[in-house]
């Protein structure tokens, strides 16, 4: 037995709806395991009737049977059990129940004390209209590619893009710092590209360099990008950390849009029975790490992404989430510009656009596809 | 079309064994997906003869069947594609290709050209040998828990622990910063507490605190906890991100093992058809990223991984690996003093035994308890 314990919380709990596909009987069971294993990880026979019982443990606050095999689990945790950190709170959340193969994280639920310690998107939808002075329709992203071109090649591509009125341009999510285009010489010749387009057009286009630096550089390279001028960056937490790019969006010193990227992401959301669902995942975790768009692949294209996922993904980066400003869904992912009605049809008003390897199909210069990319999307 | 580039590469190539489910035929064309998607990202058929082509795009080495609906198709990448960072060489491992359902990483191999970038596992298996004077038989952890208790608790525990001759006296996972056991108070009543016992008996117990605090104050929390007099850190790369546990490991300024708990990585490896294996998850990216000791569920305890699974994981920490140093597979979660002769004959000598909670359940004081894993340990 461990002594009784004593202490006060402030009775403010967050809330998670775990997806278990079990029998309801083993469903039961695995709910009041997830209760102990993300919080006390110890023999619940152990705990004497204390405050580490009644706070700690968490508590199955409501059960939803979805079908015969499948249940939502609704679980509440004290709020002190986050530290008030986002790593300890993606801990608690899901830290060993990932290794729970038929555990899924549905969505969750934050008090005021818990999302008040993150600052969430900085711009938003609302933000990047006023900065891309667009106040109604899609806005739109391409990207920069492919690796292995020089530096001096992608920033003549970055210049056609903001010519022809692209809103971001981002580079690959694969362009690091190779030989080919080392991130300095790249960031440096991408920013002056775009920005002597948008001299000469009066345009406000943004290059978004990807940082995925080692961690002893990422900030550096994060202050070298914004003095060479990019007006954006591109972050993938899956690759450099949730919290590596929570930091670079919460600083102050980068006040620009941070762009979500979904590399080393999929694993979370591809099985139907672990993970976090697409909603979780590309809407409320990137919202909370204050992104203020969230690329994920589109349906229909090379990837797997159902509809009804980037309908979630979608409603989830524009619903209500503790006040935190509402975001761009950005589908991409072997996107053409003959599907923007459509798409547009399906994702409503409020969405951008990532079209990268299609603008280069178009048989014209990449400033006439672009033109001709904004000119089907200002008639949606 | 992309104008001919022409570039002059290594031709070092790293690769990666891709497990794909699908039939012959589709299973052959993701593979060539594969080589696209995790390089150019861009269609292939705008690209030219030129040196993309032949370097940048991966390349099909080997192709073997494993069954009907089951293929292992060996990519290679150039070197220089991954910019000699582990975050990029993830990127180009796994990045996007981790959107595929059914596609799962093996296993990799690297060139000196790019293993010589990791310094890998400082101690390792004979290193920590050295370090605990144990030259023989399997070595012990155990955890400080539940969350809730208050430092002063913990530290009677870590006293009692390194008392009975525990080797690591490691954080439960879940300890951060909460408000019962802040990260510094804890911290240092329990390095003071193991310092104590060892001074008492003699004794090399090291005390293992885990690091899992927000970005900002990751290293500074790191020098806190060494200049305490914690022996060893415990890192999740699935929280602080893979490429965090990388810096914190490989930095001289911490000369100390370092543990690599599975927190968040379920997800990488539960599903049979996406993510990684078990073995190159808990083996080899622990060892790239410097892990001394990998934690990952034992079987027949409350988690999911099969006897297979820990083969897995046990083979590859202990394997040939580019001459990094062979590490501890430590096999944890509901493990109990009774198992040990049975899992010291399944993992064989160069094990680390993790038993948290059971030895709580022996009705004796902690330090007795240890003292009876501890001499059950020795007749292995």
């Amino acid at each position: 037995m461990i002594d009784a314990t004593t202490f006060s919380v402030s009775g403010e709990r967050f809330t998670v709806v775990y997806r278990i596909h079990e029998s309801a009987t083993v469903a039961r069971e695995i709910a009041d395991n997830i209760c102990v294993e993300q919080t006390i990880e110890f023999p619940e026979v152990l705990i004497q009737d204390d405050d580490i019982r009644r706070h700690v443990i968490g508590q199955v606050q409501q059960w939803d049977d979805i079908d015969t095999s499948t249940f939502d689990a609704t679980i509440s945790y004290a709020v002190e059990t986050s530290g008030y950190t986002l790593t300890q709170l993606m801990n608690v959340m899901y830290g060993n129940a990932s290794l729970f193969p038929q555990v899924k994280v549905q969505s969750f639920e934050l008090p005021a004390a818990l999302s008040d310690c993150f600052a969430g998107p900085r711009f938003g939808i609302a933000g990047l209209r006023r900065l891309f002075d667009r106040p109604t329709g899609p806005l739109l992203m391409t990207a920069l590619k492919p690796q292995g071109l020089s530096a001096e090649a992608l920033a003549e591509q970055a210049n056609q893009f903001a010519l022809g009125g692209i809103d971001i341009v981002k580079d690959d999510h694969g362009l690091a710092n190779q030989p080919f285009a080392p991130f300095r010489e790249r960031v440096a010749h991408c920013a002056a590209a775009v920005r002597r387009a948008n001299e000469e057009t009066g345009g406000r286009t943004v290059y978004a360099p990807m940082l995925s630096g080692p961690s002893e550089q990422l900030m550096e390279d994060a202050h070298f990008a914004l003095e060479q001028g990019a007006g954006a960056f591109l972050l993938a937490p899956g690759l450099i950390g949730f919290d590596a790019a929570r930091r670079i969006a919460a600083a102050d010193e980068f006040p620009v849009p941070m762009i979500g990227h979904p590399a080393m992401l999929g694993s979370y959301v591809v099985s139907p029975h672990n993970g976090y669902s697409h909603g979780a995942m590309f809407g409320q975790l990137m919202r909370l790490i204050g992104m203020d768009a969230s690329i994920f692949p589109n349906y229909g294209g090379r990837f797997s992404f159902s509809k009804h996922a980037c309908q979630e993904v979608a409603a989830s980066c524009l619903g209500a989430f503790n006040g935190y400003a509402t975001i761009f869904p950005t589908p991409g992912g072997g996107m053409t510009l003959d599907r923007l009605p459509e798409l547009s049809a399906f994702y409503g008003e409020d969405v951008m656009f990532l079209i990268g390897g299609n603008l280069h199909r178009q048989g014209t210069t990449l400033a006439e596809s672009s033109r001709a990319m904004r000119a089907k999307a200002s008639t949606l």
